[in-house]
C-alpha cells in the first residue's frame, strides 16, 4: 500500500490546461488534451493519465518533438474512409479530430474507418471509441506504441502493448466499453512490483533469454512482456496475433511506424505513432432501440448467472470504470505521493505551480491500476 | 498418438459434394460448402472440417433443421453496410454470399461491414476473411456459437468460443491470417485429453464450481472453458471481453441469438447463429504496393529477431497453415481412424458410400489440432 493525495478533478484539469498552455498549446487544444488525460484517471487507468503529463507530453513539447499547432491533413479519402497525416501533433488532438471525422463519415455512409499516421501517444484508447456512443454508433479505436512485447518463441521487444477499444451502447445498462492492452499487463505494472520488491505472478513476462520469469528486474533489464495468453501452452500466440493485428491496422495501413520502429515517448525523435478508428451506425444494421434492449438482455444473462465459488459479481467491460468515474468526480482523484512530487517538479520547471489544495489522503494499492 | 488414414483432398471433396447433394443441397452449394469444410482440414484446423459433416450439417439437413434452398435476404442497407437474414440456410452459403456482398460494397465505398442473422455454423472463420485478399482488401470475419465459455468470476457456459479472423495481404510474404477462438482452446481439445486419459494443462478450463481444473471430465460434465488469458490474475477478463465483443457484433447487431441462447449445432431447434464481416480496400488508406511491402518488412522484423532459448522459429499468423495446405494438397489429408468410421457410417445411412482408396496411414497426435 502506498500513500495517495486526493485532489478535485476540476483542479487537476485546470493545472493540466495551464501546463499545456504554457508550453504553447492553444487553450482549446489544451482543454481537449487535459480532458482525455483526465478521462483515464477518472476510469482508474492511472497509467494513461496525469502521471504522463511531463514524460509523454511536457518534455516532448519543450524539446520541440511534438508540434502543438499541427493540423490533421487528409491524404486519402473514400466515401467511407479517410487516411490522415497527423503532422506530428499531439496524439490526443489528432485522434479526437480523426474519430470525429470518422463519426461524420459514418453518419452519411453507414460505417466508416479512419487511419492516422505521424501522430504521438494518444492516451487512453477507450476515450475515442466512446465518442461514438452519443451518436447511437459503435466506436472502435486501436493504436500502436513503442515495442515492449515479445512475439511467441521470441525474446526481443518487437510489438507495443497495442490496445483494442470497442464501445457499444445499451439501454438501461451502462455501455460496453472494452479497453484492453493486448499484452497481459502494461510495463508500468512490472515497475510497481520491482519498486515494492515483490515477485511477479508467473506468466506475465520473460527475461532476456525469452524464458518466463517472476523477477521484475530481469523483465525491465532486457526482458519483455508476454502477449495476452502468455506462453504457447496457454495460447499466447493469440495475444501476439491481436497485437500484430493492431499494428497492421494502426501502423502499416496508416503509413506510420510499426513494430520495433515506433519510438518510445521519451525518445528524441518523431514517434510516428499510428492509430485506427471505426464508427458504425446502429441503424445501418438494426433498429437501434432493439439493439440496445438486446444489449441489456445479454448483460443481464451474464450478470445474473451463477458465480464461481468465492465471487459475488460478474462484470461487464466498462462497468467498474463508470462506477469509479462517478466516485472520483464526487470524492476527488487519488494521486500517488510520488506522482504529486513529479507534478510539482514539472510545474516548477516551467513556472506553472502545482498549488492545488488537497481533499485528503488515502492508502491505495498501486498494483491495482492500468489495463 | 493415434492412427490416421490418408486420403486425396479431391476424393474427400467429391464425397462431401455427393453427401450434400443427396441431402437436397444443390450442386453449386454442395461444392461451396465442401470447399469451405475442406479449407479447414487443409489448414490443419480439423475441428472445423469433414469431422463435422454429419453432426453439424448432415443430421440437421436430414431433420429439416437447415434449409438447403434458403437465400439471403437483405433487411437493411446503407452505402457501406448490409444487414442480412440468412433464412436458416447453410452457414457456409449465407456467410460466403454475405462476404462477397461486403467486398462488392467496399469496392464502391472504400470499406464495408455486413451482419448475418438466422444462420448456422459457418465452419472456419478464416475462410471468409481470406476472400478479401485477392481483391487487395483486408477481410474480417466473426461469428458467435453455442455457449461453452464462462465469463470471469462465473461458472456457467454463457458465451461461445466466438472466433476472430483477420486477413491482410503482404508482398513476398504469405498474407497475415489471424483465425482464433477467443477461448484458450476449443472444447474438442478437452475431449481429446479425456479420451487419452490425460490431465489438462493447468488454466484451460473450470469445473462446475468455477474453479480451475485439470480434470477433463469435470470440464465436460458441467464445467466450462476459460476465455483467452484464463484466470483474472492472467487477465482472462480480456479474453472474456473479446468473446463478448464478437457476440455483440455477430449476435446482437445482426439481430441473431446471443449469449446462452445460441443453439448447439446438435440441438433440435433453429440455431439462429449470427456472423459479422468487414472488407477494407487497401487503397482507401494507402498505396497498396507500399502497404504490402511494409507488411513484408514487419514480418521480416519478427521472423529474423532473436529466438527464445529452445526455439528456432518465430511464426506469422497463417504461415504454418499455408505450409500445411501445400503439404496436404500434395500428400493427402490424414483423418483419424474414428473420423473415417463416422464418415463410413454417415454415408451408409443415406446410401452415399465412403468408398475412397487411401494413400496410406500415419500416426498423428490428436492433441495438435484446432484453434
Amino acid at each position: 500500500m502506498a500513500k495517495a493525495i486526493i485532489y478535485r478533478a476540476e483542479d487537476l484539469f485546470d493545472f493540466m490546461v495551464r501546463f499545456f498552455e504554457k508550453l504553447g498549446v492553444p487553450k482549446d487544444r489544451a482543454e481537449i488534451t487535459a480532458e482525455i488525460l483526465q478521462s483515464a484517471d477518472l476510469r482508474g487507468v492511472s497509467s494513461h493519465g496525469i502521471i504522463r503529463l511531463q514524460t509523454y507530453y511536457g518534455s516532448r513539447l519543450q524539446k520541440g518533438l511534438i508540434d502543438p499547432l499541427a493540423n490533421n491533413e487528409i491524404v486519402r479519402e473514400s466515401p467511407s474512409s479517410i487516411g490522415i497525416d497527423g503532422k506530428n501533433g499531439l496524439g490526443q488532438i489528432a485522434a479526437r479530430d480523426a474519430m470525429q471525422r470518422c463519426i461524420d463519415k459514418a453518419r452519411n455512409s453507414g460505417v466508416a474507418m479512419v487511419t492516422v499516421r505521424n501522430s504521438n501517444h494518444y492516451g487512453i484508447a477507450g476515450y475515442y471509441a466512446m465518442m461514438a456512443l452519443e451518436h447511437d454508433m459503435i466506436g472502435i479505436s486501436f493504436t500502436n506504441a513503442q515495442p515492449l512485447v515479445a512475439p511467441t518463441f521470441g525474446r526481443k521487444r518487437l510489438l507495443g502493448t497495442n490496445p483494442i477499444a470497442v464501445a457499444a451502447p445499451a439501454h438501461n445498462e451502462k455501455p460496453f466499453v472494452l479497453d484492453m492492452a493486448t499484452s497481459i499487463v502494461p510495463i508500468g505494472k512490472v515497475t510497481v512490483f520491482e519498486k515494492a520488491g515483490d515477485n511477479l505472478p508467473d506468466g506475465w513476462a520473460v527475461d532476456s533469454t525469452g524464458q518466463t520469469t517472476t523477477d521484475p528486474k530481469s523483465v525491465l533489464n532486457g526482458g519483455a512482456l508476454f502477449p495476452l495468453g502468455g506462453p504457447e501452452l496457454l495460447r499466447g500466440y493469440k495475444g501476439y496475433g491481436l497485437a500484430l493485428w493492431v499494428d497492421i491496422f494502426s501502423g502499416v495501413l496508416s503509413g506510420a511506424a510499426f513494430g520495433r520502429n515506433v519510438a518510445d515517448p521519451v525518445h528524441l525523435s518523431n514517434a510516428n505513432v499510428g492509430h485506427f478508428f471505426a464508427a458504425m451506425r446502429l441503424d445501418a444494421f438494426r433498429d437501434p432501440d432493439e439493439f440496445k434492449q438486446d444489449m441489456d438482455r445479454l448483460f443481464q444473462q451474464l450478470k445474473t448467472a451463477e458465480k464461481a465459488i468465492g465471487h459475488d459479481r460478474i462484470y461487464i467491460h466498462g462497468e467498474k470504470e463508470f462506477e469509479l468515474t462517478e466516485k472520483y468526480k464526487m470524492e476527488g482523484i487519488p494521486l500517488l505521493e510520488e506522482v504529486v512530487k513529479s507534478l510539482v517538479e514539472a510545474g516548477k520547471n516551467i513556472n506553472v505551480p502545482f498549488d492545488l489544495s488537497s481533499l485528503g489522503e488515502k492508502k491505495i494499492n498501486p498494483a491495482y491500476s492500468g489495463n
